[in-house]
């Protein structure tokens, strides 16, 4: 039995912050309900596909049941505060005042179940001079700071690879959410989560924000080198490939200077320290760099990997579904999608041991679970789920 | 009341990933425990430093209380378990190993309290070839594949310019310490979450593994563009500044081009969906590189907001810190530290409307509640204390 066994979710959200955060509880055992109304959600169309759906898609929402259902009419609107009754949580990443439009505003929705926790995630929160505009991702990691402070040192600023923001603020919102349960033991309530992208990105600059209020210093681009100690960055090795070398306190530089049969260095006050270390990072991270380029990518992984000193060959996606950590650790799970389709994908990062917290399906089509949840949850009969479908309802 | 008012946390972690997790229940209303052994925690050491303890450690460590215990001695081990008898939670971030060489490893702990939820994060999880290896946040970088997907297109790989594993695993054991406080709820016994940096930077490749082992496509870098959408990058405007425009669909592309008043070329085959614009990337890019060299970035986001398009100028922290929408949120939160100082800092990102989640106080000095934590959870008198300091215990 997972930890949520016996929650009930419905998922409204759509694109990534939301689908990933109610995907986090059905791993967990919670019963999710994708609601999908008018075309569903965007993001089944954008490409790679498998199956005609996305992969976007797919790693956003295995393991839920889907139900579509038109929002924009009122019968819409009542089967989903039929099913609100009946709900622990619903998670939404409508821009903020949609689901107020329908109808379905927090003040509507705790009155029906005030049990209920409503986790809403948007660009910039709930409230404020921001809350209605639209916001994506990558438009949060450029009004957040996190932008400015990625790429080249002399170069323009670049985006994270990935959708930062969006996750983050996917794992923010479930810690709402669980934290809104934990509560609810207490108190007998419900209550609302708002969680922003924005605040969501910004959260990760640990001192950026003090640094500069108090000293005045503006952060800026680091390329790959580390920001607090020397040496820190990534290194070519002969090979060409890029090796990560990470000496984090003045044992490790000794461990580094050790391996590579330097050790009179140590005598040099440039490199007593990490301080003087920074102080002459030039001539530091030219140590390293004449070094690595003297030897294959392979070999210095290994003799840094002897030496304790922290080390990494910058993996492409290639290498890194080959990782032996990750293989022994089973970490690509493979879910079979019906008709002898599997689909690999990464797994849950969180795990427990004795609650298992593990993939519970495949993606569901829209409205694939339509019937099954109609009458699950509500009880009705297959006449009246027919002349939903027949009035476009359902 | 916080939403985990009540619930007592040992914090034996170091730098950044356990800290931050246990700093989120500090902030949720839990009393939270920074154990310190031997010369405390080494971020303490990091500059820059506000009263003599790095900003690093402040924006981790927030209303937590200090003690400190050398964990080396039996006696400093024999307390840890007396205080582990008393306690809801515990997180460490050693290397995998350590805490099972002070007596202290997971069978151990919960032969004492099988209520207790341990949450344990380390470089490569507690399990598996890499187990023992030490890791930086860097290194898990580089070896998820984050490093190799961020960087400009035709440029060498660049860290994300933040702790970004770090973080990201901080919040995944957040999650498992509270889904395992839900399971406790109906079982009783507690549990061991298991978290590791790897993963947790693997996580959020959205569809980089699939498309890797499925269709051999092996995702790259790509500057401040989009994977997806076109237009979709960062443009320069006339002021030299870098703006971030992008258009999710053919709607927003449309309303794109009425507010720079081309609105004939959605007559143009070559941008007339979204496939068609990937397809036709350098001239679609060119209609928005065009556009933004002959305006200004405030005129540029101004325009961009009326149209409703998503758009935000790369904010420099220095910018970022008076964003009004952060201000109006009271996103950076003022931390009084004693002696008139006071530390500003990010503030959480999880909002409760009904259980406040609010920093709970100052960063303690390593040690500063030995005693009165001492005396509260163990009943230990003044003369015990004493006696456990001159031998250096405590």
């Amino acid at each position: 039995m997972g930890p949520l066994e016996g929650l009930k979710v419905i998922d409204l959200a759509r694109f990534v912050a939301g689908p990933y955060c109610a995907m986090i509880l059905a791993d967990m055992g919670a019963e999710v309900i994708k609601v999908e109304s008018g075309g569903g959600d965007s993001l089944r169309l954008y490409p790679p596909d498998l199956g005609g759906t996305s992969l976007n898609f797919h790693v956003m929402n295995r393991g839920k049941k889907g139900l579509s259902l038109d929002l924009r009419k009122p019968e819409g609107q009542a089967i989903l505060k039929a099913l609100v009754a009946e709900a622990d949580v619903l998670v939404e990443n409508f821009v903020p005042g949609t689901m107020e439009k329908m109808g379905c505003g927090w003040d509507e929705l705790r009155a029906i179940n005030p049990r209920l926790i409503m986790s809403r995630i948007s660009g910039f929160g709930q409230d404020g001079p921001y809350a209605a505009r639209p916001c994506f991702d990558s438009a949060a990691q450029a009004m957040s700071g996190l932008m400015d402070l990625t790429g080249p040192a002399d170069g323009p600023p670049v985006l994270m690879g990935v959708f930062v923001c969006d996750h983050v603020a996917g794992l923010y919102s479930t810690i709402g959410v669980l934290a809104a349960l934990q509560a609810r033991e207490r108190t007998g309530q419900g209550q609302m989560v708002d969680i922003s992208l924005l605040e969501s990105g910004a959260s990760l600059l640990m001192t950026a924000i003090p640094n500069q209020i108090l000293n005045g210093v503006t952060m800026g681009r680091n390329g790959a080198r580390g920001r607090t100690v020397a040496p820190s960055n990534a290194f070519q090795a002969g090979d060409g490939r890029w090796v990560l070398i990470l000496c984090g306190g003045d044992d490790m530089f000794a461990r580094f200077l050790k391996a590579i049969d330097r050790l009179e260095l140590l005598e040099d006050p440039r490199f007593a320290s990490n301080a003087a270390r920074v102080a002459n990072l030039a001539a530091t991270e030219a140590i390293v760099a004449d070094w690595c380029a003297r030897h294959d990518s392979a070999e210095i992984e290994a003799a840094m990997g002897r030496a304790g000193v922290p080390s990494a060959k910058i993996a492409s996606v290639a290498e890194m579904v080959d990782n032996p950590q990750l293989r022994h650790r089973g970490f690509i799970v493979e879910i079979p999608q019906g008709g002898g389709v599997s689909l690999p994908m990464q797994g849950p990062v969180t795990r427990l041991s004795e609650t298992p917290v593990t993939p519970r399906g495949p993606t569901p089509r829209a409205g694939e679970h339509t019937e099954a949840v109609l009458e699950s949850w509500l009880g009705y009969d297959p006449g009246r789920i027919a002349e939903l479908r027949r009035d476009g309802v359902v």
